[in-house]
């Protein structure tokens, strides 16, 4: 195998340690020995190769972006070659005209909207890292402005997919909706690379705002922020971002940032529309907040200030880490409906305060999703063992509050067993005959999501 | 199989011949015979059972809702048993807090309407006539209001399905997002019962708007009205239904329902939002109306005008079908980005005008999607012939300017040709392996979307 891609990629074959090493490893806490091979893609046509190659001789294919997974969905558990998509990364089209962009798979959310600067568009949705657009629509990604854009299940329009024979398939049109047959476009969207591989994706625009406007408010407890997100989304306040940090993610955005936020609990709100609904909107949470007392809601009015409290936001979860040296995160990502938040947080937070491991809290609380960072030193299993038991039980949690154990972070290796207690035998067994049925080697990124 | 069915359900299976042929006719302009006999289903567990009976012995089941399909979806091309889910029809939980509602899927969408008067609370989806949700979600329906609150695609949360063995399998949370595993919910969504017969659905619910203002404004000519909604859609004016109504439609609807609207090209308008916000919606529609020539920008301020110019609207394809007594309607159904909709109307207008045949043009402009219906006589088969070729003309225009051949009817026994042209030999392949896994013996509605 390897000599068939050193023949067919020369020197983008890469067998060394260092390059295999960078691709076996993401932000998730296992250790897995790395890759065989890694290939270093240019175009559809090279990954349909590359697939051809390893469906012939049985051969996992593991497609990699920005490595930013937390779930393990890169790692090489049953050997073979990551295919590294990180130079298909231009922006093919923008139709500014109908909102839309098709994108190689290995452009990053950042450089997308770097590149529609001057279009008066933007692409909302983003991940804390700076991810590949191929990786976030792989684990069906969200982040801040889902409460209002959607994840990237509702923005992907259309794919072209190197299916699991190396033949190339589109899906989906540059059309807003359609009945066409199978929604074989949103099958690809969250598959994590198990169905194919995405290389080129066709997503949403939206335009920017007309106005703009950011404000941070402290609570007294999480329970008061968590009670004025719920009754801002109940009431149907068309809120863009509303972000929970909680005391101690504070603290450390405070410290990697070197911002001054009062160290308490804290929603990060924006408003986007015309400025009389931004006054407007921005008004009607302020005197929500304010009946539970939410002190010192302050205004960001500077794209300045307000790139300056986001980009802290996005930073948190490195900010988090640093906090403990050496240290890496079990992270959970359970989101419930939002009537349910309240209940799902509050006994969160008391059992992560009885553990004694430090930890923080974000969440996308507007759509009913938080994270919670268990902060453990790799040496100590013990350490792993009590953050595990602590996903699991915040995960029998969110599932009894009718929730689901991942709000865009994936399955990958982390969490199969939490899909088998949140999907049913049942449905997991459908998951497994359409694998089989469009995978009948095996051969893409095996071992994620479920075993066969 | 007819003896175990009566066996298993009494007087519930039926194999009188009224009965039968009114569940083997849809809207559709096709003849076929009816199915064999025809099941009154009142349970999930019912149903589970007659699938089970009908894997057993290879027997085809059609689930029914309402009959109102335009494709075929509900005839019986390779004989068996219709599954009538009519009388599942009770909301089964309200969710106010979280905005969600669990129905069978034999519940209505104005029957969901009525029963959540009182909630503050309602469901957008609305397809012309009263269908069923299962039936909405089975052909990824939507409606006039999908320019704002998206489609089925976009509003189911979760399913209780039948699957082709008889299993009972739950996909989807109440969680708002998720990303465990394959996106079964969507697989379904728009699978017109070929791959499960959908008992429960889970569905968002948005609150009643503040503000509801509608408004009516008479063009000039189609192109006026379109070139309208193109630049309010491009502005990123949150409108929540712009409808176009042809000349043909508005003397039709004039006719029907005994309203004196403006013979000539109107767009029927809705603005949901806070009173600044919709007063602002309107104000810049209106402008950019008024710089195409159009006149008499009505207000329709009270909920009965409102009522009366919806209710119309709905009633367009019945009110034109009774324009030519004992006439059928094929009924195109294309969407292309809202940059190409203006080529796209246009040059089907001249078509249409060329041909001769009576027609009428409703259209979904904000999405991008229209429907032209020509009207035919059953009896002259060259009428459908000409009927058939402007689809196909239109179609492959739709597919030129990178739309869809279906925005919300789904493919049935209709588009099939359609569909292959769209989607490719390669992705056409894979819905069929994903059939082919799914419901291995081809009993779930058989022969609909693609041969195998």
């Amino acid at each position: 195998m390897i000599e068939a891609l050193q023949t067919a990629l020369g020197p983008r074959c890469s067998t060394a340690r260092a390059v295999r090493e960078q691709h076996g490893r993401d932000e998730s806490p296992f250790d897995v020995p790395p890759p065989e091979a890694v290939v270093y893609c240019e175009s559809t046509e090279e990954v349909s190769q590359v697939v051809a190659l390893a469906a012939q001789r049985g051969v996992p294919v593991i497609p990699f972006g920005a490595g930013s997974s937390l779930e393990g969905h890169l790692l090489a558990v049953q050997g073979g070659v990551s295919i590294d998509l990180s130079r298909m990364n231009r922006v093919l089209r923008i139709d500014a005209q109908d909102q839309t962009v098709t994108v190689q798979a290995g452009v990053t959310r950042m450089q997308l909207n770097r590149e529609l600067k001057d279009t008066g568009l933007f692409f909302p949705i983003d991940p804390g890292a700076d991810a590949t657009l191929g990786g976030m629509a792989a684990t069906r990604a969200s982040g801040t402005n889902a409460v209002r854009y959607g994840t990237m299940r509702e923005n992907v329009l259309g794919l072209t997919v190197v299916t699991a024979d190396g033949s190339v398939i589109k899906t989906g049109t540059r059309a807003r909706k359609s009945s066409a047959g199978y929604d074989l476009t949103r099958l690809f969207v969250g598959s994590e690379g198990t169905l194919g591989v995405m290389c080129e994706i066709t997503l949403k625009l939206y335009p920017v705002p007309e106005s703009i406007t950011a404000a941070v408010c402290s609570f007294p407890s999480v329970d008061a922020a968590v009670q004025t997100t719920i009754q801002v989304i109940q009431l149907g306040v068309p809120i863009a971002r509303v972000e929970l940090l909680d005391v101690n993610s504070v603290r450390a955005v405070n410290a990697h940032d070197k911002l001054g936020l009062k160290e308490s609990p804290m929603l990060l709100m924006e408003f986007h529309g015309s400025p009389a609904s931004t006054t407007e909107q921005a008004q009607t949470v302020q005197e929500i907040a304010h009946d539970f007392g939410g002190q010192a809601f302050e205004w960001a009015s500077t794209p300045e200030e307000r790139t300056r409290l986001w980009t802290a936001r996005h930073h948190a979860y490195f900010a988090a880490l640093q906090t403990k040296p050496g240290c890496r995160s079990v992270t959970t990502d359970t989101c419930v409906p939002i009537s349910r938040l309240a209940e799902c947080i509050n006994e969160t937070v008391a059992e992560a305060d009885a553990s004694g491991l430090p930890y923080f809290i974000v969440g996308h609380v507007g759509d009913g999703n938080f994270h919670v960072g268990y902060l453990i030193d790799p040496g100590q299993p013990q350490e792993r063992e009590t953050a595990e038991r602590l996903n699991a039980q915040l995960v029998a949690r969110a599932l009894r509050l009718e929730g689901t154990c991942t709000g865009e972070h994936g399955i990958g290796l982390h969490k199969q067993g939490f899909l088998l207690d949140e999907a049913g035998e049942g449905a997991l067994s459908l998951m497994r005959s359409i694998k089989r049925a469009l995978d009948p080697h095996n051969v893409m990124n095996p071992g994620k999501i479920f075993q066969l």
